[in-house]
């Protein structure tokens, strides 16, 4: 065995390393969809191989299936699975945000169904991250498939936080795996290859497999001058190039950017330049909690500018915590103050480092926006900067805590102004050089929606690889190498299953449908009792009605519903009045008219009938 | 009377041209909130005037009162009274599209009470051009206020077409003015000034008062070239200014961006381009139906380039018929084909202009895109332009129609790739441009959120101007000046009226309220039947949902909360189960509780007693 995981922080009950066979299994292993997948994976496959002799036959390699279950076509709730034999593991597992059309819904997650009739196949879960998008779904996935976990040491820290919030902490096998080192999943073996990205310990992986080397470079971007000094480690990604990369899955979020995304050093410089411009104001950063290198530039230049440090929002704090305990804040003693002491300091000298830099309606800044925050009064006497880009879908929240901040008085730093906040992703001049370096025989745009998927292909085409050779995935297929040719060869069970408090699933397209049927127009309910034995309508029709008209200034409409509900019944036969389900069809036809004819406007009609 | 008005093309049954107490008034007039504000005009405002000798005092003027009903603070509704002595008049009369937090709203207009208070005062109403956000209120407010409108000759031609949609065509005067002509309003009197915008015809305004000249630019920017060859008119704006403006009101949409906004011959410029990389493929172009000059350079280059031109999407068709009707799009005979005879093309003969830029769900362009179109299906013989940038909120709508047309295999150019759409508005160096010329004594920043209200603030104050004859104002402000000073003297009612299919104002904060709630979490009805003689329950409860969970998969949830009732109701007390707000209170309390206990949501709870 390979596997050189160092410091296995073993949170779970003491199992033995790794190894599928000793893996503590609490459910009886399941798999009634995998006939059809085993079968297709012993379809004969190998042709010759693409060589200068197209005569020379090479041994037939053991075929490896990439399943992508998130993340394509989509943004968010990235998840893959690697198959070949009889292992299996994952790669990241993601969560989504919620469109404008799931109203009510907290998080998306991957539908998990394919791993769970394999579950016995599961070796383990590499992770690229930290962010939300690659590590929300984990919980809910370990709570089904509880297999050990593989991450970077910052990484393992924030899924212990995402582990403890949800009761799993302890359960669970989290083992730390440094750059360089490779994780046996079976078959297979995964090389961690440090890159940069917007939260530090990212890394991209090299898939060691019967069939050839699969690079996946998750997140990642170039910089040549990283705040933590660990440029991205394109000396192995040039290596593993030029000894032949089977197939490239890369980050496809900025594809659509020309040239570089700039070294997040840039940020810091801002910062000075704002730090100068802020002088005699209390300075408040808005940023994303994750991002720490950003957090220790603010915290540099505090240092510089002779101010401490207050921290505000629950997933700064806990971020925060989590990376100096681990050693990735370098936070001088005292620089950090309780946000309970700054009163006892000059505006002048605090610094605010807060959440809300997407303008998320229940974080800090935002209540500090909207006059609503405890602690934190805006005047005037404050320079504030939002660190960050709305995400689309945010730009009018970002909008509206600008204008009410500026409202204030304060003086605000926002997008574009000045060089505040720099991606996380690499543009198209980086995603070449990563195609240049790994000389890819076949490449998986992944990590976007399809135009972005397309764009990134696009640029593989322009530096000469075959169209054919490029694969725009979608989520569920099966994309299956021997080492000579990939394709899609089938499909298994994915989507989105979407949580809402504590339900996982429970809301689904029926009761969306309704959320926003209700939203649009409200709803109207009427009901009316009816004697069993005489089938004599005893009570009503009553109606009620919500989020339809403010009832008071329609009272006429409301009686003229009423009435024509009234006479509905009125004519209805002793046989209709005992088919319940023809009776509701008629009054909801009659009223659904009625309204529709004064109002132009469709409420739900919801009619009850109560049996006494 | 100093009226030019040309071409009066009354199409209201034909009374005397203006003049107010000649107008025919059907309601009586009725000025109960006025007492106030006639009260404060009487105010004594004249101060010393700043001049070099501050002892010179100049003779009181009649003082003007500027009186926001929209536009500021948001994006949208723009409408702005204009009061002098016994006359008023309106300046704008648009609309709003609503914000994600009024769900199932149409549109959004202005608050007309004050308007309608004063209706006897009511002059007219001017138009500085035929975008929605300015005329999209009109029909509303002349339904209630029926006065002449002024606006320029396809502005008028844009009115008339929404006045017949609503039933008022014929009911109206409309007076066709031209640029520099000028029309009086009592004391006051309006000259209109053209300016380039995206859409012809666009004037800003001079309204010449007893207290001074008042300079509106309307929406503008400055096209040095022009399509129809008419550059904004900057001498005369630099001729008011020579001679002195009291106030500038200026367009703030773009004072974020630095520069100059690019001519909109620059896009005609791209068009070339893209026709040529699109040859021997089918070209559709999405834009704004009413950025008619953008039409005009596709169908030139479609002549150029030897195609026929289909229309596609309603507002598209009417906007280029009006357009062609009155002179304003040059198109050669047989250019616009039928769509019905576009079969009888190639692919590479054909251009297609549709509606649907912005992803509208129900846009030709989003119906083509997803597949639901009778006439076009896209295929990889499509090259698709969207010449436009995504409005603020509409990004999503733009990327899913994206993502869809490439998915059938299209070529599409879309937002920063090209430069395939310019904006309408004066970018910075335009806005200090308009400040050079007009020179104006105090500023009002209009057209704009408050960040884009401030930053045009904040280049008046770069150029010179005093901090205190700037004001940042809000809506319902009524903002006086006599000429030597100005300030907010007092407020009148303003707001926002929700359009919901018939209903104007009928969906206010509860209703809206209501339906976040429902989309949010759904609904659940508790059902019982209370006998009145007895207060004995003779039916129920029974528990419907909707919007909440999918309840064949939650029967168990569902069966206990019914049991949780029933309990509730058996430990009522026969004085309880009298006093029924009591016990819906009750019911509501129980099931709310365990609900949320059980699933972490709070959907509505609605309890119903029917009385047998």
């Amino acid at each position: 065995m390979n596997e050189k995981t160092k410091k296995p922080r073993q949170t779970a009950p003491k199992s033995p390393q790794t190894g599928a066979k000793r893996r503590p299994r609490k459910k009886p292993a399941a798999a009634p969809a995998e006939a059809q997948v085993t079968a297709e994976m012993n379809t004969p496959a190998a042709p010759a191989k693409k060589t200068r002799s197209r005569q020379v036959k090479e041994p037939r390699k053991t075929p490896v299936r990439i399943i992508p279950l998130g993340g394509l076509n989509e943004i968010g709730k990235n998840m893959t699975v690697f198959e070949c034999s009889n292992d299996m593991f994952i790669l990241d597992c993601g969560l989504a945000f919620p469109d404008a059309d799931m109203p009510g819904v907290d998080i998306v997650i991957p539908d998990f169904t394919y791993v769970e009739r394999n579950r016995e196949k599961v070796r383990g879960i590499v992770i690229t991250h930290g962010h939300e998008d690659h590590i929300g779904g984990l919980a809910y996935f370990l709570k089904k498939v509880n297999v050990p976990v593989y991450a970077t040491r910052l990484t393992i820290g924030l899924i212990e936080g995402k582990l403890r919030e949800q009761g799993l902490f302890g359960k669970v096998q989290l083992n730390v795996v440094e750059p360089k080192k490779t994780v046996k999943m079976g078959c297979m073996a995964v090389e961690f290859i440090k890159v940069n990205h917007s939260i530090p310990d990212s890394v991209g992986m090299a898939i060691h497999t019967p069939a050839g080397v699969i690079v996946h470079t998750g997140d990642f971007k170039v910089d040549y001058s990283p705040i933590d000094g660990k440029i991205i480690d394109l000396a192995r990604f040039g290596e593993l190039g030029s000894r032949g990369v089977l197939a490239l899955m890369a980050d496809s979020t900025n594809a659509e950017r020309a040239g570089y995304t700039h070294s997040e050093r840039t940020v810091g410089e801002s910062f000075d330049r704002l730090f100068k411009m802020g002088e005699g104001k209390r300075i408040i950063i808005a940023t994303f909690s994750s991002n720490i290198h950003r957090v220790q530039q603010i915290i540099n230049c505090a240092v510089r500018y002779g101010r401490k440090v207050a921290v505000f929002g629950r997933s700064m704090i806990n971020v925060i915590n989590t990376a100096i305990e681990l050693g990735y804040l370098d936070v001088p003693d005292g620089v950090i103050i309780d946000i309970e002491l700054m009163n006892r300091y000059e505006n002048e000298r605090i610094v605010l480092i807060t959440t809300g830099s997407q303008g998320e309606p229940m974080s800090a800044l935002t209540r500090m926006a909207m006059n609503d925050h405890k602690k934190v009064n805006i005047t005037p006497m404050d320079f504030i900067i939002i660190s960050a880009t709305p995400i689309p879908g945010n730009e009018k929240y970002v909008t509206r805590v600008v204008n009410e901040l500026m409202k204030s008085g304060a003086e605000v730093v926002y997008e574009a102004m000045y060089e505040v906040h720099v991606s996380g992703h690499a543009c198209q001049e980086e995603l070449k050089l990563m195609q240049a370096l790994t000389k890819p025989k076949f490449f998986i745009p992944v990590h976007g929606e399809y135009k972005h998927l397309k764009k990134h292909a696009t640029l593989a085409y322009q530096m000469g690889m075959p169209k054919e050779n490029v694969i725009i995935a979608e989520i569920g297929n099966v994309i299956e190498t021997d080492g000579t040719r990939m394709s899609v060869v089938s499909q298994v069970p994915s989507g989105r299953i979407l949580v809402d408090g504590l339900g996982v699933g429970d809301v689904g397209s029926i009761v969306l449908r309704d959320r926003k049927h209700l939203a649009q127009d409200g709803l109207i309910i009427i009901v009316i009792g009816i004697e069993k034995s005489t089938n004599e309508i005893v009570a009503g029709p009553d109606i009620i009605s919500r989020g339809f008209v403010y009832v008071r200034e329609s009272e006429e409409l409301m009686d003229e519903a009423k009435q024509l509900l009234s006479s509905t019944l009125a004519n209805c036969s002793y046989a209709e009045l005992r088919e319940w389900n023809t009776l509701k069809g008629k009054m909801r036809d009659a009223l659904s008219d009625y309204i529709y004819q004064k109002t132009k406007r469709s409420p739900m009609i919801l009619p009850i009938i109560m049996e006494t």
